[in-house]
């Protein structure tokens, strides 16, 4: 499944284009070669040269303008990015905060303005592209409705997915990919299979809530491995905690993890691939963000790199299509059987409509388009509430920086404590989730995690404008950078560019 | 919740009626008295006339012909029925056979004339009002299909829930009903809530083989109650067992179970939720054949007695309108949360959509005439099985008569192995399902169970014929009962009537 071949040529043109803009060759808001004339350049087609501009507007280095051509893109906000905890000496039993379950539960509390949610909501959606799915396949389909399931998955929808499969850069067959009721019902689905009760599951620091949610679930207990904010968790640390405890699987979201948004480097996934292999574990891989992410390589999975079958790969549409379908998937390697034989006793199939309908939707030819657009979207959005974290925040904070997806991780100067700033925001209908929530063992005291996605409105920015102001009053000293400037508050869906210094 | 009001005026009036055809004074093929005629003798209103005779329709014991009336039914097939068990000291743990996933998985398998499924297939339910229902939610809640859904499932659909389980003669609070993914998933849910590893559940034996496959996913300890052909399982039995062994719960289908398609009278519904109540256990009960049964006094859920929260009332609509939505509710008691934060923890929602064209399915005028005519073409097939199984089984056979439902339990001769036949019916592409799939403990080694589900095609009857020959084979002896007759081999749903001696 390993490919080791050199970058495309459209990749190797947009290296160098990103090398030119990191090093000032080619400076803000400059304009760029037309695709004619870059192709004639280096001799590729045209579409090559299209397909490297597309790179790079997704790693927002550049925008096109219609009509006007590409442009260097206004450099985003520039912040301090959070420190990397220190590693943990023993596993701990998961109990899991009701609060959490308040703040991060599925359904956002009425007439609140919440930073809860990493899910884009319905206005990033293309709810009618999905509506026409469904009605198709329930029209075509219609017997389905009045049949049992395959518990697997219908074959089709299987198939479907393991073309898709192919995008995160691995070769499945069919046969192995079980169709769920949801990503986290595959990782519970992955745990039961390759886990005891009492079992130690080693995951990223800071982590999912629903990671700690599913241990607590079967009684397993979590050794939290430190996570680097851009480059996600530590190999060295998980080395030595393999070494040293009995750990049975590793759960991890290599692309855009929750909730740092750290991204994995691609020769860490082999390593981490060949770690599972060397030590006869378990690694479930979350890819649920992968389509998010802004650089293509980065959606490559840990499992393409898999020779042994010890990588157990989860996803769902549900951050990039609809999260009421309810659907996920699993190809779970060596323990395919078991987890089929787990799902047959407990829990069936999911309907099989919706299944066929998901097919649909991705091998549709304007599926890219629209993840495309989903991306830029949710990049507008993020660099908007940057800016204004960068302008309202105390000094000393820190903010993750991650190439895509709908979370950012902030660290508050050390010594704040940000359960009492979400206990500040709490009379004044504002909901923030504290970092305790994202460890089992009570840490990032002084950070929260700011969600994008849910039903985001004008009013967000105004209210993450005021969370600030409270932190600020709780270190008794507003910022001491200028207010104002291009940030402030601003329509989401206006701020692309807008944040320019 | 308990009423224990006289019945209403047309059950008295269908109860005379019964009487009266029981004992002869109203003779086969004899016509009823016009409905106005029988309003004007008993001095109420037509409409409880019609209602008398339905409730008697039901019952198989008149039926309609258009244009000329009501007739006294010709009596279906007499056969003797199944013994009774006796009962088991020790619970047993639980491991499922394989071979009773490979037969009796939801996947029938393919070119096999198939007498495992208990599930009406899509001939038997109306796939277009199913096909309409979901196509207008999906139309009208096309936003829902791109949020995550509550999960306990959404609020209007709860309300129904609620609405319907009056036909249950519950009175519940839709706060307290959760929608979960089929009448299973809650099974599961609640034994989780309720018990450990190791603990004792009470079951019926025979039993569901799926209620073994769920204990043993659960590693749980089944203790077989003898369950009687007609009413079920017994409770002298059941009180025994709670007075020497440590049960933690008892898990039932008290109308038509599955295989044995008793009915546990309502005297014994009350007393079943009494004991549980003076025990502190809970009762899990199962009503999804509730719609299915004849009988409309049985469709009363024991959970209608309950007056202290110990009866955990589990449905679905898979077998009377749709298994292919993949959705079931459970009302839990006091474990109501204890269950939600079970599935909060691990499940999450279903799809809200497809919950939304259920409540419109379940409140929908033409509903119960559906139900209807799905209990008439159920009665007519279940009669021309038996018949056949009559004719062509060998002398001495067993077979239940349970008013509803697609399940038939025959007992063989004693000393004849089920298992045995069952691997002479396979070369001809016949599957059967021995008796002993549905025990923990090796029982029932000389029963078929005979489902009338699935894709029924005019060869099953032939099919089931040649069965009989074989098990006459067996025993190497013909049955010494004149063969021919009216039963014999026909199209199921020509039978009704067809079936008279």
């Amino acid at each position: 499944m390993a490919q080791t071949d050199a970058p495309p040529l459209y990749l190797q043109i947009a290296q160098q284009l990103t090398e030119l803009i990191r090093n000032g060759t080619l400076a803000r808001g400059e304009k760029l070669p037309s695709v004619r004339e870059l192709a004639r350049q280096h001799g590729v087609a045209q579409t090559t040269v299209v397909q490297a501009y597309h790179w790079l507007e997704d790693a927002r280095l550049i925008v096109a303008r219609p009509r006007s051509g590409f442009f260097v893109a206004a450099r985003p906000v520039q912040l301090p990015e959070p420190s990397t905890p220190r590693p943990l000496r023993r596993p701990r039993e998961v109990s899991v905060d009701w609060l959490g379950q308040r703040i991060l539960g599925r359904q956002q509390p009425e007439g609140m303005v919440s930073f809860s949610s990493g899910t884009p909501g319905p206005d990033l959606f293309d709810v009618d592209r999905v509506r026409r799915a469904v009605t198709r396949s329930v029209q075509r389909h219609r017997h389905l409705l009045c049949n049992y399931p395959s518990s697997a998955g219908h074959e089709d929808a299987r198939r479907a997915l393991a073309r898709y499969a192919v995008g995160l850069g691995c070769s499945l067959d069919p046969q192995n990919i079980m169709i769920t009721g949801g990503c986290m019902d595959s990782i519970a689905l992955c745990l039961r299979a390759v886990t005891q009760p009492g079992d130690v599951v080693a995951l990223e620091s800071p982590t999912h809530f629903s990671f700690l949610e599913v241990l607590q679930g079967l009684h397993l207990r979590a050794l939290e491995i430190p996570a680097h904010p851009r480059h996600g968790l530590s190999l060295d640390a998980l080395q030595l905690a393999l070494d040293t405890q009995p750990v049975k699987a590793v759960m991890l979201v290599p692309t855009l993890s929750n909730p740092l948004g750290s991204c994995m480097p691609l020769a860490e996934r082999k390593r981490l691939a060949q770690m599972a292999t060397r030590h006869d574990i378990a690694v479930i891989e979350d890819a649920i963000y992968n389509d998010l992410v802004e650089v293509p390589e980065m959606r490559r999975a840990v499992k393409s790199y898999d020779t042994s079958g010890h990588v157990m790969l989860c996803d769902s549409f549900s951050k990039t299509l609809a999260p009421g379908l309810r659907l996920g998937w699993v190809e779970a390697g060596r323990w395919s059987d078991k987890l089929r034989g787990i799902k047959d006793l407990q829990a069936g199939g999911q309907s099989a409509v919706l299944e066929l309908a998901l097919a649909d939707l991705i091998t549709q030819a304007g599926h890219a388009a629209s993840m495309r657009q989903l991306r830029a979207a949710v990049a507008a959005r993020m660099e908007a509430v940057r800016s204004t974290i960068a302008t309202h925040f105390p000094q000393g904070t820190r903010v993750s920086d991650p190439p895509g997806g709908l979370l950012l991780w902030v660290e508050l100067p050390r010594g704040m404590d940000a359960a009492a700033l979400h206990d500040l925001c709490l009379p004044e209908r504002i909901l923030v989730a504290p970092g305790t929530l994202f460890s089992a063992s009570g840490r990032f005291r002084n950070c929260l995690r700011i969600g994008m996605g849910g039903d985001w409105t004008p009013r967000h920015l105004q209210a993450l404008a005021r969370v600030g102001q409270l932190a600020c009053q709780m270190t008794s000293e507003m910022p001491s950078r200028p207010h104002g400037g291009a940030a402030t508050v601003s329509l989401p869906d206006a701020a692309l560019g807008a944040s320019a210094a």
